[in-house]
């Protein structure tokens, strides 16, 4: 038996070494078109920050380790032109061939830049990988710019703001839509704007900036710009191929990461998963997911049966030291899914006041009718992460906010307030369903 | 309709102000015999070690708050010796009587010195008021002891032993167990054990510290001593009144946290609780839960119906900066409740190993014939809280570890690493139900 697994990053690795693991005796070839595999993209803007100083800090395992320690080959610069599936077989662009019995699709997304006009410049970057790390921080510290405008409003574009005002940059960031996150909250891409302000980055949404100048992106002076925007999965590859897309543009999934053709799986950036709130696919790319899908799909192409559980959209991003979480559906975007949203947004201290508690915001949204909770979100220099995932907890665990309300969550003075931020949000919520 | 409350810290407190905002009319009154209300217990370990520098710091609302913003009689001073519920009636040590339609009993717990031979020397301490805290921190100052002797190593005993090296004496914690914090986990003892031992804190178990001289206690010389140790609800007024203790020696209690009783409730450290994992009644004070009873108590008390969700006996200390969290039952306890629990231990960056993770362990407990999680312990410099948290939400929602597994947590290099440490634990105890 045969696997074959188009990428090399975080899904396609997650399948190939979990298809080993579950089956020894597998055949497992991973094609990855690019120079690198297993890298930690996530951490790019870290890298342009300064905070890692060496961006072999940001490489994971060479394919000589997949070879050695795991019995799987990986190929670099491997690009797959097409797949037959009627032959089971992938096309090289060498014009090599291979055979496959099962296949995982992992070819993940891109940020589409061709959609902006002047994006070929030499001053224009995006930040997917590490050649594109490595060619930013060359430019900053060869070129010295003074200014720069980030098109996009989402992690990557949040991340890269802060890290390019770190280098002392003038930084503008400009949104195309009415939020930051992709995610339709008004007042919390409003904390987002005010932390961005209070580092002296400037924010503008609702702003379609299409075209770059040499000099300018519309209005804004800058002597750089990075695109971090237009993100879409690679799906051409397998849509060519004969597999389905949903939706949302990505590729189509069962709950065993398969796609409509038997024995090929998707996995990672260019596959929508179910999400845990509406039960409906969704497409929201991010790396833990990838990861984790990729080792469902790698389970099930080497023989097993499982099932992804499906995503919450949890995440979290750091603009300044500020952690900015969301998990399930805001409001808005939970009226749009046929909910009867009814949301409760506290500031409540991360700790007591004698304890250098900081302000933390939490708004918790649920349903009207059957109460149970349907997403939420944290903010605070202290403990955000730890509270988004309490809220992710319970939308898996379909909780109503008031079996929320009870939870015993852990209290001391260096950690929590004796009444957690979390529960003071429930408790409002609670008084007004 | 009148309602007396007996005890004016935490639970006590928490009834009478949810009684009010539930019934503007309500009669109400709290008794509490101690000369201060509202004070944070919690924190006298930190005036101990001089990180709150003033005890006022510690003290909450007045009762001059809650007559004013409130309506809310508080008395201090105000000794009740008996209790006759056939009259509605409670009589105070002043000799005066209070009619009651409602009774909430909050009268705590204490540290029980009667069982430590010595124990009224000045040069030994328990830490549970405001007076204690004062009292040890001017004993500190003013004979500058050298060498202390900490006789129990639960919650108080650890912060204490920890405050009082940061004074600069030489500590050593005696506990009659075999293990901390109550809870019956040899390798969660020993990671405490190598944390204090680490940071110059001598920790023996299986020590039966009975009698306290004047230079020492047992073979350890010391120039004073703390007992954290006989911790026992104050249940003697209640169980003249007719009111049963369960089999823990605690106040019975129902989900409504009424007493056998009629109109007679409980709530904090005199009252059991319904374990959410067993299901049983178990008594596990602390700070939080009295909190949550006493608002259950004090909403039942004012006419509603409301259900206490019970304790999963979450908490958390801080040992020299590093977190120690627990939540549920250690796979001993398990074991002992019933079931067949089977467990798995990890060890994991709490970040990216380029982003400045620390090491955390993880273990979690399931029942091998159901998949369903029974507790867990988190131990980090970093994230504990989160974590243990996480886990806590898990078991309020009865979650099995295959479900836990596909939890949706928030990645990103400022606040996680790719594998939260509560997932490879996950997929570490899947592999071995």
């Amino acid at each position: 038996m045969a696997l074959v697994v188009v990428g090399g990053v975080a899904a396609g690795l997650s399948a190939a070494a979990r298809a080993r693991r579950i089956d020894p005796r597998l055949e497992i070839v991973v094609l990855e078109r690019g120079p690198a595999i297993s890298y930690g993209a996530c951490g790019l803007p870290y890298f342009v920050d300064g905070r890692i100083r060496e961006i072999r800090q940001l490489m994971g395992y060479t394919p000589e380790y997949f070879r050695r320690e795991r019995n799987i080959e990986v190929r670099t610069g491997a690009r797959v032109t097409s797949v037959s599936h009627a032959r089971r077989e992938v096309t090289l662009e060498s014009g090599g061939r291979l055979r496959y019995d099962h296949l995982v699709i992992a070819t993940g997304a891109r940020c589409d830049v061709a959609g902006f006009a002047g994006a070929d410049q030499p001053h224009v970057f995006t930040l997917q990988t590490l050649e594109d790390g490595a060619r930013m921080r060359q430019f900053l510290s060869e070129k010295r710019p003074r200014s720069a405008v980030v098109i996009g409003a989402g992690y990557i574009g949040l991340e890269v703001a802060d890290a390019l005002r770190r280098n002392g940059l003038q930084v503008t960031v400009l949104e195309r839509s009415a939020h930051v996150l992709g995610r339709d909250d008004a007042a919390f891409t409003a904390a987002v704007q005010r932390q961005l302000e209070a580092h002296g980055v400037e924010f503008a949404s609702g702003v379609e900036a299409r075209e770059i100048e040499a000099d300018r992106v519309g209005d804004v002076r800058c002597d750089m710009v990075v695109v971090a925007a237009g993100f879409k999965p690679n799906v051409e590859l397998a849509s060519e191929a004969g597999v389905a897309t949903g939706r949302t543009g990505a590729i189509r999934t069962d709950e065993r990461m398969q796609t409509n053709l038997n024995g090929v799986f998707a996995a990672g950036d260019c596959a929508e998963a179910t999400h845990v709130v509406t039960g409906r696919p969704a497409y929201i790319p991010l790396g833990t997911t990838a990861n984790k899908m990729g080792r469902i799909a790698g389970a099930n192409a080497a023989g097993k049966r499982e099932r992804f559980g499906g995503v919450a959209g949890t995440s979290i991003v750091s603009v300044f030291g500020m952690g900015f979480a969301v998990t399930g559906l805001s409001a808005a975007q939970a009226r749009a899914e046929g909910f009867s949203p009814v949301s409760a947004r506290i500031e409540a201290n991360s700790k007591p006041g004698y304890f250098d508690g900081r302000r933390t915001t939490v708004e918790l949204t649920a349903d009207r009718s059957t109460g149970r909770l349907l997403g939420g979100s944290a903010i605070g220099e202290d403990g955000a992460a730890g509270r988004i995932n309490v809220i992710a907890a319970a939308l898996h665990a379909r909780l109503r906010v008031e079996d929320f309300e009870q939870l015993d969550l852990a209290y001391s003075p260096p950690f929590a307030p004796v009444w957690d931020p979390l529960l003071i949000a429930a408790q409002q919520l609670v008084k007004e369903l």
